[in-house]
């Protein structure tokens, strides 16, 4: 490690663990180490302290402790989620239908594309300007054989909000009415894992069939995810095995990391509210900065329907992969999207989902505050950022009409895809 | 925790993470936390790490590094193993055949199941009375359709060690004249999660296309798998997402706990003969004086194709759960079989398909040593197990003929099962 000072603006991409969670953790690498299906104490030691973590967790989400599925993690359990109730449901309905928003993170994605290659149907649902699900498109998009909604509750990209909780209420009456008409029930999945540090996870309120959480991103470890399953949600493992989590995920309980994400999600749902009102105010204004300081900016994603750690802007005429590697070049650690892909280089589904053309979707810089962020920090940041653009910009090809743009993506259709 | 001293006798089931693994997980927690995917240094870094640790484990596997493929755990990477080669062929080979050993790991029965619940053909290869494969079986079982035979490289209940690199050379040779017919490759899996600590892992020498491992038996992390796969083995995600891993395995990588399984295996492999030569040592004497101290037992598994750690022995005329918890009253942690169906009650499978009836199958006992054992445990354990023996069969029901024991044995039939 060098001595030099980083400043980490990139949090929706991974967290450090958080020391306590560490802590919490160490008991089971050497003393408490049993496997929680062994008949002996230490065994049965081990499976008390798996189901009270299990309990900690379904506090949490207001759901029964039998609903909470441990996964390796949150690609796993969005895995589990889709292909586990389309494939439980093929008796009944072997030619489904699946819906997921056009800005989904690539586990929803890619998993419905590859049910799209068994002959799943599946349709995009189209989001507006600033990434909220299009409820009357969303509506236009059920069919007959819809059996599963995936919307995201917060987006990792550009932080919009999503509004599951109208969602769900919306289609648990629109069950009444498929039910009495022998159509198959709609379910609907919600991957939290970008949310859970900031957000309400009650599934009760939420109405959702099913949701995902994960650790790597609310200080937790890695490799630990958390599928929460409705009772009476058809599903049927991925992972096929000694028959672990209630039979739908086995493998070795992986009880460190089980014990570290309940003690993470614990810690970041206590401290929710405080911090989140903490963090609003850095995000404003760090967003109103940008904005005013750097000509040529557009926000992406909701101003206030926005999880309280995002900033995404796009910075036109400009390769917004150059600019990190200035940023890092001044110890600021940020992103183009979802670290997912900033290695492809390719422009980011999510930016161009909100109608933004290639261009902006090129330039856009998402910085992701958390628990270490400060004012100061991020007056740091604003001492470097302009320097760093017009200087880029320069060099730039490229100079986007910002009247064009905006026009661009007032006009950018809006329409359901069916893959 | 209780003052009281435990021998723990149940290193198949889980180890205890070893401090050198933590250790080498540390740096990874907060420190160098950045996600591989990542531009700046942070996620370089990372990157770098992870592919240093992939090496690492090429190296011990004697294969190239883009052949590591890391998951979620042992049970993931034979799920992939089996459905993702079966899935990839489909477009080639509809109507694949598989065949399996009867005495593998539920992970690669039920795996095979599912496979069949989707049409796949499914053979369960016997095995002889010591748990060895039978060869000439094996190759009966083959079909013009078949492409993947999946063989323990050694059990995890009763430690036979099967002729894997045999099997594959034999292969090798089959499938010189199966493409010549224009009939498909045969592929050949191994399950090295019980073989991991004691036996070499050269894929090359074994003529392997696909080799699981994990760390919870290594004295490594849990929750985390490593898949080699041979280039050119054509095979398919059963987790999709971001793209990790080649596009086989998507999900945050799990920086920790690949640090750790690579630290492990190091570990392990480094210290293998010469454990070997300890273990082997114990577990002979312990067997010898099982066999010869109490009434009315067997050895369950191979005399000398045998893991350095495994004693397997059936208790006659009693109920193997009892034992364990009599066992476990006087400080000594032990096992029916496998951890995953030891809480069912179920006989094992495993004692079933060497023939033994279901009272032999009841009455298994598996101690299973590790790092920490010493001849002054296994002679503790001997001042106790015999007394406790002698007691529960006052109480038991059934009394077993030896004879006619020994004979149904000799007789039990050794077939190919198609599912």
């Amino acid at each position: 490690m060098s001595a030099k000072k980083y400043i980490y603006l990139d949090h929706a991409a991974t967290t450090p663990t958080d020391s306590k969670v560490v802590q919490a953790m160490e008991p089971y690498w050497y003393q408490n180490f049993g496997n929680p299906s062994s008949l002996y104490a230490l065994g049965q030691r081990a499976n008390k302290s798996l189901e009270l973590a299990r309990q900690d967790i379904a506090k949490i989400l207001k759901s029964q402790s039998e609903e909470i599925i441990f996964t390796g993690g949150g690609t796993e359990s969005i895995n589990l989620a889709l292909k586990g109730l389309i494939h439980a449901l093929r008796p009944q309905v072997p030619q489904a239908h699946l819906i997921v928003s056009a800005i989904e993170h690539h586990a929803v994605l890619h998993a419905a594309q590859s049910l799209r290659k068994e002959g799943t149907e599946v349709s995009i649902a189209p989001v507006d300007a600033d990434g909220l699900i299009i409820m009357a498109q969303l509506a236009a998009a059920i069919k007959p054989n819809t059996v599963l909604i995936s919307i995201m509750l917060a987006n990792n990209e550009v932080g919009t909000i999503e509004p599951i909780q109208k969602i769900g209420v919306w289609l648990a009456k629109l069950n009444q009415t498929r039910l009495s008409k022998h159509l198959p029930k709609i379910y609907l999945h919600t991957d939290a894992c970008q949310a859970a540090g900031a957000l309400d996870l009650d599934v009760q309120k939420l109405h959702v069939d099913l949701l995902t959480l994960n650790g790597s991103k609310i200080y937790g470890p890695k490799g630990i995810g958390v599928l929460y399953v409705r009772r009476a949600t058809p599903l049927i493992p991925i992972i096929d095995g000694g028959g672990k989590e209630k039979n739908l995920r086995s493998g070795t309980e992986n009880m460190p990391a089980i014990i570290g994400l309940a003690a993470a999600l614990k810690i970041a749902q206590k401290n929710r509210l405080k911090e989140n009102a903490r963090l609003t105010k850095l995000r404003d204004w760090l967003i109103k900065n940008i904005l005013q300081t750097i000509p040529k900016t557009i926000l992406n994603g909701h101003a206030s329907y926005r999880l309280p750690n995002n900033v995404n802007i796009s910075i036109l005429d400009m390769e917004g992969e150059a600019l990190l590697l200035y940023l890092d070049d001044v110890g600021i650690q940020a992103s183009t999207g979802s670290a997912c892909t900033s290695a492809t280089l390719e422009p980011s589904h999510v930016i161009r989902a909100l109608g933004r053309p290639y261009e902006a979707a090129h330039g856009s810089l998402r910085l992701t505050l958390g628990k270490s962020t400060t004012l100061k920090n991020l007056k740091y940041l604003m001492t470097k950022l302009p320097g760093i653009v017009k200087y880029l910009r320069q060099a730039s090809p490229v100079i986007v009409d910002m009247v064009e743009l905006n026009q661009s993506i007032k006009d950018a259709p809006k329409k359901i895809i069916d893959l």
